[in-house]
């Protein structure tokens, strides 16, 4: 086997490992030597995910030594020191120094970041980013984040807090989000809320209706679901296009089961981010390329490049 | 004289000029050389400023070359070619190579930048945010403009739009402004709006009030002129909190005339914006260092340190 990559995922129901020639970094669409994806179980911990992990890793490697491990990982993340600090999914994840933990099981050095970072980056490395200096990956699933790529590196803030789009404020009068502000984008925007509003509406909060299912309502022309759907669609809007005025980056890809609405939401989105956005102005809003792998070509991205020594 | 730097700044109404000494950059508070500020003539034009500019220069440098010339300019500036775009204030700045033409003058390379981001640069290097990596310095004045500081470098944006708070949009519902939209940060919180806001609540939109008197008012416990100038705080703070969400930086300095209007406008202006940023997210909000000499001091600061070859 050829000087590799090991790529892990520690997504919230997901744990998911790929290895990369190095070789394959040249290539116009790098191809994955080994590949798998496994469903965490409902009653996981942390030390069940990471034992899980290094097996899986070590079975795709088969007896190889990676040049680097990328980690991507579902939860916020100490980018400077590798430490997890916590996951909203999976228990035991407080403070746990997994990149020091990784570069011990595989004998190389480990890079770990959250996975809307690396996402960024995989997009900018891989994808929809190829070849811009600066750019904005959203999220837009169950909540709705972002990470930075500025001058060709990952803009992270003081503090690893940058990118959270889904916390700007964009109706001072809406409703309620669950962080204690009215009108953030993810409350309007998000897929669960949607779902939340339009069965609201719809009076019938028993509903048990998703996201992807407002969507498809939508499409079919029903009036309510329409009507939540533009709602979140121009609030997303409103948040980009604030963050063009202050930022002025030259694309936004946008990525997460929300963006597969349909041309209706992404119209809505489109037109709204150029109404706030000044005439002077100009980005581009297109979609990610990358879907269930986006971290793990991120995870690449992370540390492709690097300098290799432990 | 020794080694030294000449800052000049082409503001909407005035021209200054200043000398410093290089040996002074190392100092704790460095001081001019000599310094010097006109008022243009209300008819003047590009060609008027640019000759008395360089007459000023030459009379403070009195027959030295300046090792570089640093440049702010009160209108959007190319950076990268140093050709500024207009002036809002003053007509013939179409197009104008004011880096090439001061280069010839001054037979030294010369860097110009709009006002927001040198006083940005100004501020990080000599100011409030000494010490500190990353920072948006905002003026609240006429309008609301800001400059970035991310990773110790001026951040300009792919066009060099970046830093445009003031027309963020924190009230889709609220009232219109210039650009066409409702409810930009810049028509609520800058100083000849909230005048207009009192006027209008007043009863007498002819009644000659500035921004300033409105601040004066609300100190001396007028309830319209408190209600305007609150309105206007907290306006800016929720931009300024959207952005800590977006950008994680560690510091915001604010400038301008609007920032002198009392404890009751900064701590609405604070209360906002922690109100706005997510809990794990913090920044300090601290005044300007620097007053009308901002621009002088963040000329220097954008060719400081530099390659001093033309």
């Amino acid at each position: 086997m050829a000087d590799c990559i090991l790529a892990l995922d520690f997504g919230g129901t997901k744990l998911s490992a790929a290895v990369l020639p190095v070789s394959e970094l040249a290539a116009g669409q790098p191809a994955w030597l080994a590949h798998e994806r496994l469903f965490s179980p409902k009653d996981g911990n942390a030390q069940f995910d990471i034992e899980t992990m290094i097996a899986l890793g070590k079975r795709l490697l088969a007896g190889k030594r990676p040049l680097a491990v990328g980690v991507s990982f579902g939860g916020p993340v100490d980018y400077q020191s590798g430490i997890v600090r916590l996951s909203h999914h999976v228990p035991g994840w407080e403070n746990v120094p997994l990149q020091k933990l990784l570069a011990a099981e595989f004998s190389a050095p480990v890079r770990v970041d959250n996975d809307a970072n690396v996402a960024a980056l995989g997009e900018w490395r891989f994808g929809a980013g190829s070849g811009f200096d600066s750019l904005f990956y959203v999220t837009v699933s169950t909540g709705v984040g972002g990470g930075w790529v500025l001058n060709g590196r990952c803009w992270r803030g003081h503090e690893g807090m940058a990118g959270e789009i889904g916390h700007t404020v964009v109706e001072p009068d809406g409703p309620l989000c669950l962080c204690g502000k009215q009108g953030c984008v993810e409350r309007l925007a998000s897929g669960p809320y949607m779902a939340h509003d339009f069965m609201a509406l719809s009076g019938d909060l028993d509903a048990g209706i998703t996201g992807k299912e407002v969507a498809e309502l939508a499409a079919r022309g029903d009036e309510v679901a329409q009507t939540v759907l533009l709602r979140g669609a121009r609030a997303l809007g409103v948040g980009l296009g604030n963050t063009a005025n202050l930022i002025n980056p030259q694309r936004f890809i946008l990525g997460g089961g929300v963006t597969k609405s349909g041309e209706l939401w992404w119209q809505a989105v489109r037109q709204s981010a150029e109404q706030v956005a000044l005439p002077e102005i100009h980005f581009e809003i297109v979609p990610a390329v990358f879907a269930d792998d986006a971290p793990l070509w991120g995870a690449v991205a992370l540390v492709a490049g690097m300098n290799y020594e432990l």
